[in-house]
Order: C-alpha cells, then structure tokens, then sequence
C-alpha cells in the first residue's frame, strides 16, 4: 500500500502504554490520571441514558454544554463566544486540532509548530499537503524564540500552532510571548490554533495565557481545550474548540463529515457538571500538590528535574544515569526498573535525545511513592 | 476565509433536524430512532464508569470490544479478522468513512462513488485532493450499471466506496452484484470501502451481502459498520472498521492522530452487549415490522411510495402532489403539514431532483400513525 503518512509508526503513547501494562511497570508514560472521576459526573451520563437522550446531538453539541462552555471562557478570559455560531463540541482535542488543520490548511501552506511538539500536529498537517516550519524550544529552559519566529514567517505562512501549557516541557507562556506572538501575526491573516487542554492546570500563582485574554489573538484564534484533562475523564475523549464565526464556519464543514457529533448523554452530563466552576478552579492547587509530591519524592535519585510550571508532566534528564538514547533507557526503565515514561525525542522530528524523558505525575500519592521508590535505586 | 470546501453547507440532516425542532414538526427526516434502547446497556456503561474504566482505552479499542467484532463478523459472512491487528474501534461510521479516505487517497486519486450518495463521502474525497467519479443509480430501481463502472475505472482508480443496505435509495445489493464488483476489480489494488452501518436491517428475507462473504473482495476492503444504528444508540457515535491488516495499518496512522480512540467506558458496554446475538438477529424483523405498518398507514395517501428493502427508510415520489423542487417541499411539509423528510436531491451533486423525498421509519408506532394521519391529508 503507498502509504499517505511513510514516515509514520504508532503513537509513542501508545507503544509505551502497551509496552508498561506487558511489564506490569508503573505507567507514567501516557498522560492520564489512575484515580476515578466523581460518582456524580457519572450519575449525571446515566440520568440522560436512561431519560432516553441517546440519539445524535446537534453537530456543534448541545446547547446546554455549548452555553456552559461560552460561560467559562467568558469568565477565566473575557472573551465572549457566541455558543451557537462559535463553540463546537469535539470528540477530544486531538479531532479539534486535526480538524482545524483540515479545515485551514491547504496544501503548499506552511504551519509553524514549536518543537518538542505534540505528536498528532505534523502527520495532521503533512496529510493535508501542508509543510511544517519547526520553532525550536530549547533546553533547559525552552522559551520561544521570538526572532526565529519573526524569520520564519512567509507570506505562506497559513497557521501557527501553540500549546500552553505546553506538553511535554512543562513550560507556560507569559502575557509577554502573546504580545509578540500578536504583533508577529497583526495583519497577516495568519491563524493561531491554540491547544489549551491544560489551561485549569498552572502552578506557583502563574496565570493561564489563554488566547482568549488578548483580544486581537482571540479574533483569529481557534482555541482548543479537553474535559479529559480537566474532569479525570480522558477516556471520554470529549473537547471543544472555541473561535470566531469565520473561522468555526470552516472548522465544522469538516467536523460534520469526520465525526458528525458528539456523545450525547455525556455532552449533558458535562454540561450539568460545569455549572460548578470550583471544579476546574481547584484543578490547579490539586495537580500542584502532586507535582511537589512527586519532586520530593525523586528527590533521592540521580535523576535531574527540570521545572514544571503547568500541566501534568515533569521532565527529567537521565544523563548523570546512563548515556543510552532515550528510547533504549525508556525501554530499560519500563523493564527493569518497572517505572514506564515518554522519551522526549518522541517529539522532535529529527528524534533529538537530550537524554531527558517524561514522567506523568497525575497519579494516586500511593502510585507515586512507589514509583519514586523504584526510580530512586537506579 | 480562503475555504477548503467551498461548495459546503452545512449538512441536510442538521438543517432538517433543526426545522423540524422550530416548527414542533414530527421528524422523520434524520436518520435516528425516536425509542430508547435498553436499560442493560445503560447499566453496563454505569458499572464501567463506576468500576474506574475512565481513561483512554488503547488506540484501536478495547480488546473485549474488537475481540466480540471479531466473532459476530466471522459467524455471519465467515471471514476471520485479526482483534489485535485488523479490527478498530471508530467515533462512528462517518469518522470512519473520513478517516478510511484520508489515510488512503493521495491527491489525484479517483474515487468511484454511487450516486444519490450519502453527504460526507464527496467532502471527505475532496479534502484529501481525490476526484469524485459518480456512478448513477437511476430510479425508480436505483440499480448499479456495472457496464458504467467498468468504463469509469481508469489507472488512477484508488477507490471505490460502496453502501449496501443503500442509504437513501432503501436498495440492497445482491450477491450477483458483489461478483461484478469482484470481477472489476480483480487484480487491481482497487479499495473498497463499503459503508455497512445498515448490514443487519434486510427485509423480505434478503441476504447482507457484506464485502466479508466474498474473500476476494474482503481481501482489499475495509468494511465500516455502526452501533449507533444496530443499538438504537445514534447519539454515542460509536462505530467501527474491519479490513486486512495491510490496509489498517495505514488506517490507524490516521485515526490515531484523528480522534485517537472511543469512549472507554461505552466500549466496554457494548462489549458486553454485544454477547447476546440475538440482539442483532432480532433488527432486521424489527424494521420490517416498523416498513410495513409506515407503509400501510401512507397507502392512503397521495405519496407514490419506492420499495423499501433495507436500512429504515422510505423514499416516496410527491409528483402527484405538486411540481415544487424537493427542497421547497420538503420545507413546506415540514412547515405546514408537521412532518420533517429529507429532500433526496441532497444526495445529488448536481442537486438533481426526482421529487423524490425520504422518510425514516424508525419510530415507534404512535409517532408513524401521527405522521401518516397528517401525510394521508396533504
Ligand atoms: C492521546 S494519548 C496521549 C495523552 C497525552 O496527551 C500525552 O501523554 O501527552
Ligand atoms: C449523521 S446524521 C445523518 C444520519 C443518517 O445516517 C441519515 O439520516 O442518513
């Protein structure tokens, strides 16, 4: 078969997930929580089974979710989003970006992506005939460079992709990189598609940069976020996309032919649970517990923390370990050591190995004890 | 906005739907039941969500799901499919329909449709740079012309995307037509996606003739199928694809970056669900029962109506009624009548229009008595 993607394998998420349960190895690899969402989340899905809302939603979502989601966002970030024509319920943020991708991106653009990158943006954008213009973000501290970026962008330039908190660095943007970021892009007609899905998920007293705090970003921003990540429900696979009418019109021609909708006694359910704002307002103080636990607690070892400023990942440099590629050492640790992690190098086109991998700290205190114990006798 | 699919809309079925709600009209025109389906299978998704199944489930499903696929395909058309490498679990038929297309349709390619054609099949091509080739299914038979199919495969052939039960036109292909298909084909690396969501709703005693009962033709095709329609369950867009592993390699680099994976906790549902053959045995007595009492409730009416022989719909001809375009009619019947259909010139390219309109039939007796006592008045 003449492949559309050659250069493609499966998901690093993936192999590593499976390769962690075949060890019977702690998993800190893929991102997501080994604790339970609330009983009343789920009481809420099966209220709306049982009532019988099991048919097709509206293909944007149902308006209750739709309205809860303009009102949140209203409420962190000042924009207004009209929840008819502006908000769309996705089946999770990865469709939310793919989409945008297909719906913008034609082929011959080009879409500046900031590396080390999450792993669905290139293969997105190569399928749809778009070239990827790779930002570096470098070690340790992993800023952007705002003058590359200024260098980088052409009159081709069709969308920049962010993600802050950004995944895997760990790392959260300041109102200083969106005001370069708005002045780069003003008057360009350039896109932002923004991958917010750790926006509830800062520490040490930051504040989220979402693009809908600046207004002129927010006017050609497609802004992407996940209740997987912010209800302990990943499984759940359900997201949104907020943006300006001009932009969501293109956006849901072609979410209507790739995934239609979304499931709809979820979609209420979620739409009953986030009328209590304490929920996501809490996330950051309870993910911020976890990440001083698990620092303590490898504090131990002779693996190097780098900061983690947001969401629910820290990164740590092995090299003072072993000098193996990351790849070979993530493999030796999920085995040997029975921890499993995300070799960073998974996130770089080119796979550079700065001998640092990631570990996933949104576990049970009980999981992350054990785990440090184990990473403390390498 | 420079738009990737200029010539879109938005879909049919959430214009008509949505008419249907303003008018308080009753709606016959989405293709969705108006019943619920059965406790158990709400209880099944409770426990899961309670028991903690609330993260991602792997990339291609969860083994339990793929494995009951696995065996319901091989006891009905008796090909055999690998769960670990050739079955995959999909945010519904559509997604999957996209996502087959996506992963294997390289700009220039030529995709052999059949026309009136379902909505998402020519965007979907059209987004990956592939040319749509239409074949006609020319009322009031709506039979494919396997003459026509054979001049229209060129070199450039990649595709070729078939719908059996035939969504809108109500047609089953026969086991006479599978063999063309075969015979065209052979020796040609020609792929056949084949739209099955309606594959256990065959009435009269007819035969599915999935892709699966013909080895020839399941040796190049992915073959795509639906819980939404076989469980009443439209609105948790789950659905899946079943395919050689050489075609769901290339499949799963897509979807992986697409939507990733499904609901764990439904998957796990339908797993258990799907347990119970005779779930699945019962559908197609079901709709038969369901055609047959539309049918006759519409008899007095002026509506000529087409043969119905699968999926749960029913197309009818108004011309005696009036010389309006479908689209019109269909707006005013949904206006001043109180009934919602779908207008079948939307299946149609160029917008032909046989005043010809289509009416789901999966309701409950009241709702096609109500619907039928204010048809029978038009
Ligand atoms: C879609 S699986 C990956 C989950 C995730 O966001 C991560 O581990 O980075
Ligand atoms: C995805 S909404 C349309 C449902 C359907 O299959 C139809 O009405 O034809």
């Amino acid at each position: 078969v003449d492949s559309r993607l050659p250069n493609v394998g499966t998901t690093i998420f993936t192999v590593m997930s499976r390769l962690a349960q075949e060890c019977g190895a702690i998993n800190l690899s893929q991102g997501f929580p080994d604790f339970n969402a609330e009983d009343v989340l789920f009481e809420r899905v099966a209220h709306w089974m049982r009532a019988g809302y099991n048919q097709y939603a509206p293909m944007a979502g149902v308006a209750p979710l739709r309205e809860a989601i303009a009102r949140k966002v209203a409420a962190l970030y000042g924009t207004e989003y009209h929840p008819e024509a502006e908000v769309t319920v996705t089946a999770g943020a990865t469709q939310a970006l793919f989409t945008a991708v297909a719906a913008l991106v034609h082929p011959g653009d080009e879409v500046i992506v900031f590396e080390p990158v999450y792993d669905s943006y290139a293969p997105a954008i190569e399928l749809q005939g778009g070239r990827v213009v790779r930002m570096q973000l470098a070690a340790p501290d992993y800023r952007p460079d705002w003058g590359a970026v200024a260098e980088a962008i052409t009159p081709r330039t069709r969308m920049i992709m962010i993600n802050s908190p950004h995944n895997p660095t760990a790392t959260v943007w300041t109102a200083g990189d969106m005001a370069r970021l708005a002045a780069l892009t003003h008057g360009t007609g350039i896109v932002i598609v923004s991958d917010e899905v750790y926006e509830h998920i800062v520490f040490d007293g930051r504040r989220h940069e979402s693009c809908a705090r600046h207004p002129e970003l927010a006017a050609r921003s497609l802004i992407v976020s996940s209740f997987g990540k912010t209800y302990h429900i990943t499984g759940w696979k359900v997201g949104y996309v907020v943006g300006p009418r001009e932009l969501m019109v293109e956006f849901r021609k072609v979410h209507q032919f790739n995934v239609f909708t979304v499931n709809t006694p979820v979609q209420l359910a979620l739409a009953d649970y986030m009328a209590d704002a304490s929920r996501h307002e809490q996330l950051a103080a309870f993910y911020e517990a976890k990440r001083d636990f698990f620092r303590e607690a490898v504090a131990g070892s002779r693996f190097e923390l780098l900061p983690s400023s947001g969401t629910y990942f820290q990164l740590a440099r092995y090299a003072a370990i072993s000098d193996e590629p990351d790849t070979a050492f993530v493999q030796r640790l999920t085995r040997e050591t029975g921890v499993a992690a995300i070799p960073v190098s998974a996130f770089f086109a080119d796979g550079r190995d700065e001998r640092v991998i990631r570990f996933c700290f949104a576990k049970n205190e009980a999981t992350l004890a054990a785990a440090c114990e184990r990473l403390r006798q390498v």
